[in-house]
């Protein structure tokens, strides 16, 4: 949360089809990016947040320094043709800032993103096809709040296909099952806990259909944001310590007490 | 939630410990009874919530009629030596209610509850010793909200022992972990989804010692009716169908078309 | 295990669509009932098993006597009009099996069978349609031995449609999902465990349609026998106790004393 | 397997205490090394599998190459102080045979080894404290194949202590607890599934303890070793596939055509 009180959001985007006109149709249908899509849903659905972008080209760092990293709540991750050209020390920054508590949203093509498969720790390969088919959305956790008014099934009229085998580990969480038209299937909305980070990836969207202009998807994504963020954790990953033999006391009735002594072993990150 | 827009807790506690005096002190340390203090709680951390609580002698159905619960968007139960008294119709209403997304927090020796063993199926033992020796409570999930800005460990200098092997099926997520001066462990604090419901278990708390007056527990029961609530979920029970074949479009386009296209088949309980 | 160490495994049938000759051609695909065609699969893929039967017309509680289930490793149950004939002692009985170690695999339209909702403590509610539409069975989690050996997908040309919203707890394994020629997805092969008892639900396998004698789908059967038996564990159930204050004591060197102390507070079921 | 049809186990120590004998009584507790212990643990309780081992010091890349992989089945590990010097890319080729289907069991201090955290995406981060106090590991899923015959608690009369917070993603399944007199708990049995690996990470185990020749603690990594191994798997990553739009078709009835179908779409390693 910044200093108004708002939740920080960053959508990040490699931001290279749109730079190489490829495909010829994505100026139509992305004129602002495909991060500026996705940027103006959150900024409807979340008036009071604060929605940022970065590309591959922003400075310092793609937009992802340590200090843009302290200031935001909730990172968006999209990325397909450069997941190469992103340096291991920024995604080595990017995995600290999400195990110390930063919200993280991978959507579609990032699941070969540096980012996810070293916090994932498998291949997070998958079967693919781009005949621009029907994909149904359905809902099979509704009481997850990044279902809360979600409708089941949603309709997406042309998508690029993504099938299983989606090697993954066992999510926390599976929220959605998507079937297309050609009859495969596909865990489309599935969440992971990393350290003390929330991690949500949601497979809709790509360069060459308007996915995230759908009122569905575009809720879909806002809820995961709301239920990524943790504003008021304090940013900072777990370290190993010594222990020494304490004799745990009850410190409930006694404030000042409390107030010296540290409960929480932890390298600060902001 | 109710028509002033405020969060229905509701506290029940079959209320025999103390109509009994059983133990001696219980009035002195519950002297408005266990709910008492739970609701205390409950209303110093959740000002703007509206809390009341019910027991055995309540009127209609011990205060969990259909009305009283289509009004409830958290349940909390304390029960312990009546079991057997709550009556197995209030039950299946309590059940239907839950499975539609009410919230239901279980307390302690809740854990043989009709209700608890109905939605896990299980029988729900484990060990137990009443020498009121320290309790150690670990938190194993801090990016959980009920783990929000808990201590790890809470300590509870005088508490009933709870050991495993606790009879209950895997959680959806374990978040703390005590230990006992004895040396036993007990998963104490593990939430499920059963239907659209969202429910903790959290066994820290007994009729001998003060333990809903300690601040922390106190923090982790607010914590956890924040988590249950879904005030706008359509509070429903989910029901077999016979689908038709549909040729499934996207009606993002079509505001109208989606208003008038029913998108749940449920039973709606309230 | 039988006392000629073999598995014995025992198919459960209602037997009602036989004895009811509905539909029609259920006599030529089935001419030995479900029962039998799933028996005959497990015995050419189980040779060393002791495969046997039983429907609700068999003598001693429909063949779900103390002393069957006590001889029982692992019990499948295939019901779909007669739930509710099924008599809630006897539904008490398997339970207790199951919670004491016995496996269980529940088939098709079993979903709605007593002891089902009773161990999952949900509505265990879908959406279906009979139109005899293409089942496609797909392995998510290729690492299970109950996927050991599987083709992906597997293809069913003609079944009946399972669709979400499948109202179950989340599942300890998600390992099979189907997609239908109408859209929709299906949760189809899943596992729970509930006290000791090992359970698996797999959902192809109608009265309408010969899918018993698909290879595949014979196989997956199998696969789950093998994984749901527990031969040498004591059938036995959790019970509450006293843990009297231990002074736990490594009683690895003395084989003595180690033979002398009971480990497990159970009620032995055979 | 091995030509000879016999479980091939490896088990990898990186040898540094015992070269440097630190701690000085070592070589009386672990005369043949840690690794000889475990595995003398192992040549008893698997007496048909082929039990070998290997250090830092083993020549072709400490006996990790890619032919020692490609014939090893389950591969144990135990590392401390020398983590940095395994170098990345046999890291690199230990979690390709992992997603691949060979199973890892990593043990103690292990949790820091590159191999862990790599295929985790956490830190790996404990509290600890080497008092040499006593260790109680309790069972709490006593259906799991590991838990098989394992007395709970098992009691270790002098450890190194392990203490929450334990930073590892939600394990698949939790298999045992450990509480230290101290009153920290760990949770010291979990599984992980990693592409179509298995893993089990398992906390007690010491250099200056003589934890593995304790029975109990060889009966739970025998357990292990029956539970990870997977020696019919096709030792195969997932990758990544164009899948061209197919008409599904049921095979069952054709075993020349099935014969003929890839039904993977892997790379193969052995």
């Amino acid at each position: 949360m910044n200093s108004a009180g708002k939740l920080n959001v960053l959508v990040w985007n490699e931001g290279v089809h749109e730079a190489l006109n490829d495909p010829a149709h994505i100026g139509r249908i992305y004129p602002d990016g495909i991060h500026g899509a996705i940027a103006a849903g959150l900024r409807e659905a979340l008036p009071d947040a604060d929605i940022s972008t970065a590309t591959l080209q922003t400075n310092n760092d793609y937009g992802l320094s340590e200090e843009a990293l302290a200031g935001t709540d909730v990172l968006l991750w999209w990325g397909h043709k450069a997941h190469a050209e992103v340096s291991d020390h920024v995604v080595d920054r990017v995995q600290r800032h999400v195990l110390g508590g930063m919200g993280l949203i991978v959507l579609h093509s990032g699941h070969f993103a540096k980012i996810f498969t070293r916090l994932l720790g498998t291949t997070c390969s998958l079967a693919w096809r781009n005949e621009g088919e029907q994909e149904l959305i359905w809902t099979v956790k509704p009481s997850h709040p990044i279902a809360d008014g979600v409708e089941s099934p949603i309709v997406i009229p042309e998508q690029e296909m993504y099938g299983e085998l989606f090697d993954i580990p066992d999510p926390d969480d599976l929220i959605f099952i998507s079937s297309f038209a050609g009859g495969e299937v596909f865990r489309s909305g599935v969440t992971f806990t990393r350290g003390k980070g929330r991690i949500f990836y949601f497979s809709p969207g790509d360069q060459e259909y308007p996915v995230y202009h759908h009122p569905q998807i575009r809720r879909v994504i806002a809820n995961a944001v709301g239920w990524a963020a943790q504003p008021d954790v304090t940013r900072a990953a777990p370290e190993v310590r010594n222990q020494p033999r304490t004799r745990y006391e009850d410190r409930s009735g006694s404030e000042q007490l409390r107030a010296s002594t540290p409960v929480t072993h932890e390298v600060a990150l902001r």
